[in-house]
């Protein structure tokens, strides 16, 4: 049985999504549990109302909440018993498989990371998401903002733990790993991204090259490394990109009276369109490199989002084990180790 | 009258696309002429295949042609008679008031560099391009990827570049400038990118802040300025985008016999999408910080890609005065310089 512990109080909304959110989840998934996580009695009142299975869902008490725009540091030194915090220690007792937050990010991922811990060898935790891609394919792109200005080691790290996901979920027992980049030759890109693609070449991982950005949803990869500074920006330009094309597709159908018309029988089709590009069905980001899952939601979501992103955090939690994960990413980090000591002592 | 230079044997097919492109654009501009630089007696034979007004075109010969994946230092070195480089000498001579080419980026960068030379102040030249937003606004974005790991004086240095050539082409008096980042906050973002920022915000340009990429298409700033790696990533994860949505209207309009009833009445309005949108009305980027307009195409387009480069190419000839943007380019960081300095001063 899965449980999940969610930081009910998280987000620019807090328990007026969360809790519909869980009432959602619950139907969809009658086996799970949770653990809300917040001001007791508001929680009670809320679930209440919401007509929340209460069988199925235990209150934890927290008595602070995260701000949005809260430092990271203020978090960690003045918020031990905020929602977000008790969320993830609930992960940390194992009373939860994964934790899930609309909280702020910075904070969700340094709380994560000093109550979790990181695993073994992985200096920095990552964002991940998957991408949607040509004929039903999923990409794993990381990192998506957690890390700015990355070490080519870091971003060999990202490329590891993204492989053990993919394995792990049972997506693709040998993941294709491409490392993001502006041409397809060995020479392009930053210093950085250079010795990355040199690292990755020596290392056991399933390295397929440099993949550009005009092909991140050919599925050329199963995996995509990046620094969390391209990372983030490439994740923002898809998000705005499908925004646009939106609005410039209302535009088209609103031009004329005929358009109209042709818009009213075409709404079974671009219905299908706008729920595939819903940005609400790919909500939950993967807090990757932790002992633990936890699952990012975005802060401004709605109750439909949020559900989406306890659904993520269940299929992450029901699927991929951290210890196979752990266990997959410290053998390929230490094969790339051993390549680098032999071809060291051959320099000597 | 606007002469354009024309490397008529550049691209992936050169010719046969250049050349039906040429009697294109002039049967829209009737009042421009062409130089086409190339291959003579297979320009000839081309030109009256395609029943080219010749009175409005003059044929240079050139011996050789740079190849797509030549290196810029094989074409600097060995190639002095490309019709890549002879069409350039032409804007140098003043023969022509633009050069434009779908040949390799890098190779026509360099040989623009080295014939033409930087404007005063400028380290480098960008590639700039203008994205299409809300309302019809228009966004230049540079640097798109002739510039890796840049410093933040040069990543500034674009930024001059970018506003004076908004300013005129008479679309902003007063160009709001911003910053690509990963966030609003001044703190945000890689080493280079808060050094940038810092300048940005001493200089007298109108700078407006971090723009997240998020909010590329809104009409947030005038000019949005990047590093060449991540301007590059960013324009390739629009074309991408832009494709897979593309390819999923279109695979919801085939989903059933209904649907695709409905994409019959929808055609006017689909038909404005695919227009909107189709890369080839996009095509022509500018290469900035020369002493002269050069206009990269597509290395892979059509002869209506082609033509539409040849009209941003006339455009920028007709209107951009390249004295006006390096006297501009030259007064704001003259500016910044005398900030800088008062300030090295009172730190002493």
């Amino acid at each position: 049985m899965i449980t999940l512990s969610v930081d009910a109080m998280g987000g620019d909304v807090g328990l007026d999504v969360t809790v519909p959110a869980a009432v959602r989840f619950l139907a969809r998934r009658p086996e799970a549990r949770l653990i809300m996580v917040g001001d007791e009695s508001r929680l009670h009142a809320a679930l209440a109302a919401a007509q929340a299975p209460l069988d199925k869902i235990t209150v934890r008490h927290a008595t602070q909440v995260v701000e949005m725009d809260e430092a990271p540091q203020s978090a960690l030194k003045n918020k031990k018993d905020s929602s977000m915090r008790v969320a993830i220690e609930q992960v940390k007792a194992g009373e939860a498989q994964a934790a899930v937050s609309a909280g702020n990010t910075g904070a969700l991922m340094a709380t994560a990371r000093f109550v979790l811990k990181t695993l073994p060898g992985i200096e920095r935790p990552a964002i991940a998401k998957f991408l949607p891609g040509e004929n039903g394919h999923l990409t794993l792109a990381l990192d998506l903002g957690a890390n700015i200005d990355c070490s080519a080691a870091q971003i060999v790290q990202f490329a590891a733990m993204g492989s053990e996901l993919v394995k792990a979920l049972g997506l693709n027992a040998n993941p294709r790993v491409g490392l993001l980049n502006i041409g397809t030759e060995e020479i392009k890109g930053t210093e950085v991204v250079k010795q990355t693609f040199a690292l990755l070449r020596q290392s056991s991982l399933n390295f397929v090259g440099n993949v550009e950005a005009d092909s991140l949803f050919s599925g050329a990869a199963d995996v995509i490394a990046a620094d969390g500074f391209v990372g983030n920006i490439v994740l923002k330009t898809i998000e705005s990109s499908v925004k646009f094309m939106g609005a410039s597709i209302r535009e088209e159908f609103n031009r004329s009276l005929f358009n109209k018309l042709g818009g009213l029988a075409a709404k079974p089709a671009l219905n299908g369109v706008r729920d595939r590009f819903d940005p609400r069905r790919y909500n939950g980001a993967i807090f990757l490199g932790l002992r633990g899952v936890v699952i990012k939601s975005h802060g401004g979501t709605d109750a439909t989002g949020f559900a989406f992103a306890l659904e993520e955090a269940y299929h992450e939690a029901e699927a991929a084990s951290i210890e196979k994960i752990s266990q997959g990413v410290a053998d390929s980090l230490a094969a790339l180790a051993a390549v680098q000591a032999e071809q060291a002592a051959g320099e000597v």
